[in-house]
């Protein structure tokens, strides 16, 4: 590729610069960052966007903050004015798992791609301008290659390169089973870069080794090489696991205004940086400086998490819901006060029992042995007042309030 | 698969042990034995024939004594009223390597398969009934299959059972690159199974991975799955590796009557047991004679060579062919006359040289280090005279006859 930058006057300089930073800000890899630069130059020069791939698994369509990590960087391309190309695997998601062994891989009808895209396309407007997204179903193409096409196309991959995949060593050296045609995945979103002559390919941390196959196949097919922009994976609820529906350790882009705020309140200190970065729209400048106050002790991490909850809610919903998630969120955790929505249930249990059996049988704990910790470290009140004792025997009373930790509630109606 | 075997007739079932005993005879495997005999059991109560397929290469059409081991099995099938499935892989052939690596699998064009298979077919109508075998062309039902199909076939074999194939696994080991297409070879050569519906397929010792694929494959589309029949591989003139024409070690089936007798007679008498069974259509009964009489020494080694020359020129020319090589072997090998063809040269070189030099210079012999071992052995004649010298300068006279080893002849005709 010919050398743009080199090409560039002083003030295409700086914008180069410009959205450079912007791009390589949060990110974890660019691959190569010299080839990107000379992307966005010859954008620049020429006048025409670039275009910003990102492909989709047609299978699992609930979106969540983790998901938006790689959302928010598209948006940053799409406010410069370049394409963004959204790819839904329909193909795959259409073949599903053949060996019947994926769950994750189900076969899905048409009619399930369909309604998935859709769902997909309503909650990514919450980030992106869907007016301007290209969208594709890759079985446009995958579907029309024949035997000799896809002959070609394993030529240019040798199977000791597949097995440097992470999973696929792993499995190999565990002996653990791979099928053959799991060996076709990456090459067919490879495929899908080839197809469409994507500029760049965004990923998350996990998918280097598929999102780089793009890159191979284009130089293959004697196309432009795409240039990877891999993003750190977002840590859920629990600090410690990437955030996953499956986990349960997710907020997701459709939660209510309190429940997104107050779990936001809930992840680690350590995780607000990161958070700042990756979900938030805030911009560079506000980041730098609220990474700034928090080290140097002007910002208390706990304002700090509050303006990250504030904003996240705006984001996703407005600036008057996240006002009133922040009052919520005061008036019941903060200031100790009970919320006014507590849930009733209908009490139809014994009328005197242990404490750790009524928190079981209400659900508000999975096994009796949560609950006897809940009870220890002091996360358990009846009415309002501690439970200190694990043995104790309660009396249910009409109306009585069960809290467990700060979010928890049930009042409790005799039936 | 249902047994047939029990359902036979005491007459029956004699047919069966007889057409077993011929077809088990000097194959290397039978996978599995069971099987056979129940496919053979089967076709005599509903009085149908098997299917018996060979996969063939369209690269390679020059058809040796290697190949025949293979197509007399064939003919005995054939002869028992069976189905010869022969097919081109023409689809292969016509794709090449894409890797461009491979000279073996260089690109073929439709007239160069149609002419590789023209000329199998003439060739093997030296061994085969031609008229009763059937012919296809892999790309038939190849070329109709889409990525759904092939991820569907993909997915019923493993990556680790496809590296347990011995060269695929030492590449791997030995960082020597495999390509991805590679794998797809003998899934291809398996499908061919599952459409032809071959009850067996016979193959080489080196095709055990690939023919026992179809067999795989064809339990995998719910098909009745295919016995393998090993074949051993013959070792070719030198006694030592398997017969190729690349080797030079061969017997091609459409050499000159004198050549195939002489090369014949060339053979180590270690391999005269195995050159029977494998390569003559001599009857099971008389290949056990033969070796009994040689092992009791009822049998001279140069007699049962001489018979299996006479044997292999009848086959392949006729018994008055195979009369005559044997009286022009015993005149100029046996009783030391020369023989009247000796190719003229017209010597237009130096008039003194030495005998190294006029070796090498007529192309007798391919280098001075080989000449020189070549007289030191004594297989070097000047007019019927042995050589003992290497350093002997020779005087070249008017039709001087050059002797080199049993066979190589040249006459000098002063230019």
């Amino acid at each position: 590729m010919e050398n743009f930058i080199e090409q560039l006057t002083p003030t295409q300089k700086q914008e180069l610069e410009r959205q450079f930073a912007i791009y390589s800000n949060g990110v974890q890899e660019i691959v190569p960052i010299q080839e990107l630069k000379n992307k966005i130059a010859k954008s620049i020069i020429q006048k025409t966007p670039l275009k910003v791939k990102l492909g989709l698994d047609p299978s699992a369509p609930d979106v969540h903050l983790g998901h938006t990590v790689v959302l928010n960087k598209l948006k940053q391309f799409q406010e410069n004015g370049h394409i963004i190309q959204l790819i839904i695997g329909d193909f795959t998601g259409k073949i599903g798992d053949p060996t019947g062994k994926s769950v994750a891989r189900k076969q899905l009808t048409d009619e399930e791609v369909k309604h998935n895209a859709e769902t997909y396309f309503e909650q990514f407007g919450k980030v992106l301008d869907m007016e301007k997204v290209e969208l594709y179903y890759n079985s446009k193409w995958l579907s029309t290659l024949n035997l000799e096409d896809i002959i070609n196309l394993a030529a240019s991959i040798t199977v000791a390169r597949l097995l440097e995949r992470h999973d696929f060593s792993e499995r190999l050296s565990t002996g653990k089973p791979i099928s053959l045609h799991e060996f076709f995945y990456p090459l067919m979103q490879g495929y899908d870069s080839v197809e469409l002559e994507s500029d760049i390919e965004l990923g998350g941390n996990d998918q280097h080794f598929n999102v780089l196959m793009g890159r191979h196949l284009q130089e293959h097919f004697n196309k432009e090489k795409q240039v990877v922009i891999l993003l750190p994976l977002l840590e859920g609820l629990d600090g410690v696991e990437k955030m996953s529906k499956s986990k349960g350790n997710y907020i997701g882009v459709d939660e209510a205004p309190n429940e997104m705020y107050g779990k936001t309140m809930s992840i680690h200190d350590d995780l607000m940086g990161k958070y700042f970065d990756l979900v938030t729209n805030l911009s560079v400048e506000e980041k730098v400086q609220i990474k700034e106050d928090l080290e140097n002790g002007i910002l208390h991490p706990r304002d700090a998490k509050m303006l990250l909850g504030r904003t996240i809610v705006k984001m996703y919903h407005s600036a008057d819901a996240a006002e009133q998630a922040e009052e919520h969120f005061k008036t019941v955790f903060q200031k100790g006060v009970l919320p006014t929505d507590i849930p009733e249930v209908i009490w139809n249990g014994e009328e005197q029992l242990s404490i750790i059996d009524l928190l079981v049988q209400l659900e508000l704990q999975k096994s009796k042995g949560e609950a006897r910790k809940m009870i220890q470290n002091g996360g358990v009140k009846l009415n309002g007042e501690k439970v200190d004792d694990v043995q104790l025997k309660v009396v249910v009373i009409n109306e009585m309030i069960v809290q467990v930790g700060k979010r928890k509630f049930v009042k409790l109606i005799k039936g």
